[in-house]
């Protein structure tokens, strides 16, 4: 079946119609892998990049779904029953961030020990707590002076090399020396914005963003610039290039894997474009990547330092979506910011508590600790398809939502006639806390989404909530 | 023996010599307490100011020393055998804080867990590691849930409690809601500047500051007034009076009770004028008040913030010095500036470690934590002891130095021609590390002192390594 380079159709939209003719009848089944790009390529004689964007189209179609490593695969159940949010597009310009909507609301949403559809946090029983108590004992016992004693930048040395021999997992290979350890990847970040910025420069960020992320460049005096993003396949390369062009960005900062809010994770070609962007304008990344842990299936996903030569990479992660927020312990891997941020670092806090620092050591030296994070992979995804499938339950039709292959947020996209400022008022009288798509911009758009809290495994409480909301959602839906 | 209104020298020196001759002549014997300053007005029916001053005349030839609420006693062996380096009088204007200096010096002097002279570190047999290594084991066995999951400012309730429970010994009255629980002292320094600055703004320090202050100056971007200061009476408030009368100083930032590098301890009517001044010229005063739990007899100093009325000190401390500097926590009570110091700890790295916080509430409502203080302010206090007389006995005589009433680091005025940062590039060379006065002013003065760490029990190591030092400093005396 031959395409027609002279069509009506572009050569990738003929090939997307050809596949999607293959999985309706039945030729490609649910569940099975497409055949490979290689052999689509050799198949109907066309460019790498025309498979690419066919295979994108079916994506956004819902009919095919990437695995990171794998392939593509025909969906189970076809296509969801709920389109996705469209790619956003946020006003233009650099402007100052005012984010005391997003304190206010990060303090409304609070931060508990149980279940809640508001702050991003994760059920104590997806955490290792057995085991990390138990090393907290061992090391307290056997290296009490040690843990007792000051540590400084850049941190533990047991702890840098277990967390440089796991950096092959997400495709960066760096050496012990070049980990700064951090309280949490929030200071990771705090840090590395600092270290790469002055007061009044201009940082690019994703649209919808982090809310913490703001409340940084708030805090730092920058100003932000919001790029339009996809809710699937993250920022938008040629908006960023766009934006690096006009020689105003000092920064650019972003989760990189399943980001927060939306859940979208940039593919491979996209990290090697950005790098390749990066260098070609000699500006820095900060790298979020907290939640590239928590793929639900198959490999997890590169980071962008993964593709990052020169150093322009400032890569921040922790173990707290996996393995225990309470320790406090993240890391930064600075490239050649190295020295400014070991600097803040001392400047800061001096270094962190020290028996987290051993006792994380040995437990990612450990066996238990794949097994652990392949448990917890399989809880989060099974608690995203819960949530996915309570909102196809309980909201409107009209409702649109992401599809995130990891970690534990979810983007939902309003009915016409729903203010997510007014549902999150109304939701919290009734004792049900939920992120507003206000708290994710620099310029308080997205009235039309929240984001729910997947972290937490799937309750009577949970499903109580979510049926409220949904009948406070249908109520408001024009 | 009356005093002579009109007599060539002032009341207060009348009155000072008649006391010298007094404990000259035995009346008043080694060791005993002089009347008290009511007594000694209606003796001499002078004013209270006069008394006093007439004390400090006293104290400051060696003859007598004050004792915290409890009165001036005869110094036990006269007056010490060397001088207290006099009044600094730093180089004049606010200027901005290059601290390249600081940082390199203060990684020169590094962060071991053996006795050093350098960085400003204790040993681990004055920390209360067995207690607090009990008490976390039984807070990860009983709190599994809290200790893993997220903190959020301002921290801890239970550790807020104990800490507003014991602010009576420093003589402040607070609740739990008026402290921020932070990742040691100097992250409490750290956000409580940032709190109420702006980069660019000028903050008045005491001449020599420590560094780490300089260091935190720096990298926000402040600019730095150093004002002349007593090394055992502390900032000279003449001199603040006038900063502040010129309206530049956004804030002042010192170490309020036994100061770092000097030992220098205020008065409490020094703190009060201080707090008169501060309302007068509405100046935030960021105290540092980390070593005032360790004074070596009687009660232990009251804290500038003990007389704040309006919420204009931000007070910061820990119990880095007495309990454990590996759990890194500490806390700030930022008066009016409560709510920009939770936000800038949640911006910064969200929270604290758990476990570190519920253990050291459990160890400061335990009886065992008075009696541990109590041991380690003894320890502390042989330690100086110790280290004053082997300065005395290696050192040349035309060596000055302090006499700290706590704390545990010794400011040392160098004979003449001797240089500080020769020496210290010297001492390095033979394995001995010191602090080099140039590390404690934003101008690089202070090149005839070093700061001597006092934090570890004497040993046969640090007399060898006295010894030493006082031989490479009689080389180059001139």
């Amino acid at each position: 079946m031959a395409l027609d380079p002279a069509g009506r159709l572009s050569l990738y939209r003929q090939l997307a119609e050809v596949l999607a003719g293959r999985i309706e009848d039945g030729t490609y089944g649910a569940g099975e892998r497409i055949p490979s790009v290689r052999k689509l390529r050799e198949q109907f004689g066309v460019s790498l990049t025309t498979v690419l964007e066919a295979c994108r189209v079916l994506e956004d179609a819902g009919l095919i779904e990437a695995r990171a490593q794998s392939g593509h695969y025909v969906r189970a159940g076809g296509p969801p029953r709920r389109p996705e949010p469209e790619e956003s597009k946020p006003s233009g310009g650099a402007k100052r961030v005012d984010a005391s909507l997003a304190v206010q609301l990060n303090l409304g949403i609070g931060n508990p020990q149980e279940p809640t559809l508001g702050a991003a946090v994760q059920g104590p029983e997806l955490m290792a707590m057995g085991a990390l108590n138990r090393l907290l004992g061992h090391v307290l016992r056997h290296q009490p002076a040690a843990c007792h004693s000051y540590d400084a930048p850049p941190g533990s040395a047991v702890l840098r090399r277990s967390i440089a021999q796991r950096g092959g997992d997400a495709g960066y290979a760096v050496s012990a020396d070049d980990i700064v350890i951090t309280s949490g990847a929030k200071e990771a970040v705090y840090l590395s914005i600092k270290a790469v910025t002055r007061a009044g420069d201009t940082v690019a960020i994703e649209s919808p963003a982090y809310y913490a992320l703001l409340e940084v460049l708030s805090s730092l005096g920058l100003r932000a610039l919001e790029i339009s993003s996809h809710p699937r396949h993250g920022i938008n390369l040629d908006d960023l290039a766009a934006a690096l062009g006009s020689r105003q960005v000092a920064a650019v900062a972003m989760v990189s894997n399943f980001s927060n809010p939306t859940g979208s994770c940039m593919s491979d070609a996209a990290k090697r474009r950005l790098v390749e962007l990066l260098e070609a304008h000699d500006v820095p990344l900060v790298e979020d990547d907290v939640y590239g842990e928590l793929v639900y299936e198959g490999k997890r996903p590169t980071a962008v330092k993964a593709f990052d030569r020169r150093g322009l990479v400032l890569y921040c992660s922790s173990y707290s979506k996996t393995l225990s927020p309470g320790l406090r312990v993240g890391w930064a891997i600075p490239g050649r910011y190295q020295n400014e941020v070991e600097l803040l670092k001392l400047v800061v806090n001096q270094a962190t508590a020290v028996a987290p620092q051993l006792a994380l050591a040995a437990f990612l030296d450990s066996g238990g600790c794949d097994r652990h994070i392949r448990r917890v992979r399989r809880m989060y995804g099974e608690q995203m398809a819960s949530m996915i499938d309570a909102v196809e339950r309980h909201f409107p039709d009209t409702t649109r939502l992401t599809r995130p292959a990891g970690g534990h947020v979810l983007w939902v996209q309003l009915p016409p006639g729903v203010d997510a400022m007014e549902l999150y008022e109304e939701a919290d009288g009734a004792g049900i806390r939920i992120a507003p798509g206000p708290m994710f911009s620099a310029s308080h758009g997205y009235r039309d989404c929240i984001r729910l809290n997947t972290g937490f495994p799937w309750s009577a409480t949970t499903e109580r909530q979510m049926a409220t909301l949904g009948r406070l959602v249908a109520e408001r839906a024009l």
